[in-house]
């Protein structure tokens, strides 16, 4: 059995802060311990009653200017965009066009694959991020090199291969039967295995035919559990294409429910043009979106109306939409999505804020039993934040009284500085402080004095 | 005599791209060489051309994973703002009297002011930002602090005391008489002193009586060439307000106008809201406005109109407005202004960022004869980048063929990191590699380890 015990302030989630009477949304000490017995959370509070739950001989670890918050989750990510973030100039349609399905087909090699999985999760954990519900390319190796990869740092990921069969280039194009039996493979060899999960994963209507979406559809009946993820009114000009893909259909959400893709393990990313009947089924069907910010400025697709979304009892977390998105960091995530909500003309609390990116995160994935907070019995995902990470950050932060203006500051001046290590299952998966020494010894050689 | 060479890519902008032929509104050499004499740029060219030009024994300096650019401009900034960056929940006017003038009022206390001077600058300087145009708080001796702490730092900078005789705690006001006076001494102290100059900085027409406009005209008309600062058409609440306050007045500029305060040497900060009229002034006066996305955002003010802006020629430069704006970094700026305009439909050419960030900065400034690029004969404030910031930069710019997206991905992806040195009049002011250093002994002072 490995005991190991954290000592700083602590903060975590118990709750939409929307829906629980003030004060009972959250918890912070800020002289806090945490006690995690073989990678699940034992014990968590006020340091002076942890102390006393120690078994004899206990490990601690004290990070004095730091701050424990439960690991991130992001509901929308790509791992195979990391080539396109920063792409110049155009919107989604023609973004995925130039951009996106280019870097896309260099993923049916392997080991470019495999390459880009390791890079891909290492930047996902230096930035705190413990869980992600992922996007892969439509090739199934490519998917299984990122679950494997996953599964060596033993995280909890949800991630699917991406079906597409039309309206895109014939390399990346599957069909309803091949993507149908890749699914199959891959859900047969990943879902459930250790803490990954599955996602059948049709990019959107506009690349998958009526055809493709029913045999998603049918892969989801016939593997209870397995989770559902798509694209789903993002962008105006999508959602004029897909009303001529699919003349018949209602809404564009009545394209994914009429193939059975509706339901309580189905999340769509952006949802920021529904209309009225798609925000009631959504909240009917106790769906989730991903809220993706910086990626709905970067590409110009509009202000998400997080509040509406919230009436209607929609599941919501938030994404990072990388490579669409500009960040790794859930707090530039929560940066951008303070500054949405502040164009709509409807400030965002930083305690709803760190609410999106753990425990309505974990709720979104229907992971929440699992993971969110530091609840005992909960898996032990957590980041140390570093108080000090810059003279700025240090400065400002010293001057936040409350704890929802010390989260506030975070979410706003904070990036993957701010996290000063991260913990996946209780163990150790990051630490800035080697990354420092690497860049310190980089300096060094990139710097040459010489007279000419 | 002072001679030193330097080696590394180089890049600066010539003229806006927009009205310059094709390629050649900059100059890019992936070897470059930058030869300055005397805190005077020499010579800039490919590195096989200026290697030659170099005295006997000059010492050279190579940077390999670096780019030199010309210091950057950040033409909208206050200095006693930096305790209410990251202040919560609401917008402009609000935000004035619950933030920003309590934080202000501290400045009535030199040593209060002098230390927080210190920190603005090395914080500016950290960014790669050697020019600025900045706004003091009410105080002369604040005022005179920031000017000291820019002296000692040789830095090329524009500032001004506040002016503000109403609708402000009586702590902060001043008269139009006693404003006059203060700035007149101020004007005579430091206006044109080494690289200083001052800025009559009427905080915007809500806080000063229509007496004051008139007296800060009165200054502006006894002080050729000294500047003029404010604010205008931010939010929506703030132009109601001025409408009623100034109901004779045709529009908010006409306003500031009446009172003798429009001219090539003003700059408006914000402008998001302006009627058809003040667009045609503005440009007809060749005034400036300062763009500030990271604060229209965070304030949720809106949306500034680029595009409008400057097909009538009014100077645009890019302001972090610092503490409305998130970031002291003009990368993120930039970010955010890409953002802005995508929301707006039309996307900024990085090209057009640059320029707005370096020449056009100081051409809103009227500073291009000296700086804004790193022609022989100008000031040599330059900053050198390091091109393998973070993992996840360094990676992305590698895939970067074009210098239009090389300078694409520092714009979306970088901030204060991708600063390796500033220097100002060739004189070394800031190394990353120190704070680095300093960083790291952090980290070890704040990680304790202990058996309980």
């Amino acid at each position: 059995m490995t005991v190991q015990a954290y000592r700083s302030a602590i903060f975590h989630v118990l709750g939409d802060p929307a829906r629980k009477p003030e004060g009972q949304a959250f918890e912070y000490w800020d002289d806090g311990g945490l006690l995690v017995e073989d990678g699940i959370v034992k014990s968590i509070g006020p340091w002076t009653d942890v102390k006393h739950q120690l078994p004899a001989g206990t490990k601690c670890r004290h990070f004095r200017d730091g701050m424990i918050v439960p690991g991130f989750v992001d509901c929308h990510i790509h791992y195979p965009q990391i080539d396109v973030i920063a792409s110049y100039g155009v919107q989604l349609l023609d973004w995925l066009n130039n951009y996106t399905f280019p870097a896309e087909q260099k993923f049916a090699d392997a080991r470019h694959a495999a390459t880009m999985a390791e890079f891909f999760l290492d930047e996902l954990l230096k930035n705190g991020t413990t869980c992600a519900l992922v996007f892969s390319t439509v090739h199934k190796t490519a998917t299984h090199a990122l679950f494997k990869a996953a599964s060596k740092r033993n995280m909890r990921m949800i991630a699917g291969k991406s079906l597409m069969d039309r309206h895109a280039p014939p390399e990346l194009c599957d069909t309803p039967e091949s993507g149908y039996a890749d699914s199959a493979e891959l859900i047969a060899k990943w879902h459930n295995k250790g803490r990954l999960s599955y996602a059948v994963t049709p990019r959107f209507a506009v690349t998958s035919s009526p055809e493709q979406l029913q045999s998603a559809g049918k892969l989801l009946g016939e593997h209870p559990g397995v989770f559902m993820q798509t694209h789903m009114s993002e962008n105006k000009k999508e959602i004029d294409l897909v009303r001529k893909l699919y003349p018949d259909a209602k809404t564009y959400l009545s394209v994914y429910e009429g193939a059975g893709l509706l339901g309580d393990h189905s999340v769509f990313a952006h949802g920021i043009h529904l209309e009225a009947d798609e925000y009631k089924r959504l909240g009917r069907e106790r769906a989730g979106i991903s809220f993706c910010p910086t990626s709905n400025l970067f590409l110009g697709s509009g202000l998400f109306d997080l509040e509406r979304a919230c009436a209607h009892g929609i599941k919501i977390g938030l994404g990072t939409d990388i490579g669409g998105g500009t960040s790794f960091s859930m707090f530039q995530t929560m940066n951008e999505a303070y500054k949405v909500c502040q164009l709509r003309g409807a400030p965002l609390d930083p305690l709803k804020s760190f609410y999106l990116a753990t425990l309505g995160g974990a709720e979104t994935l229907n992971m929440d039993r699992r993971i969110g907070n530091l609840l005992p019995g909960k898996e032990a995902d957590f980041v140390v934040l570093d108080l000090m990470a810059t003279p700025l950050f240090a400065h400002r932060f010293a001057l936040a009284r409350s704890v929802a203006e010390k989260l506030f500051v975070m979410s706003i001046l904070g990036d993957d500085r701010l996290v000063h290590s991260t913990y996946v299952l209780g163990q150790l998966v990051y630490e800035k402080a080697a990354a420092v020494r690497d860049g310190k010894t980089d300096q060094k050689r990139k710097q040459t004095k010489s007279n000419v």
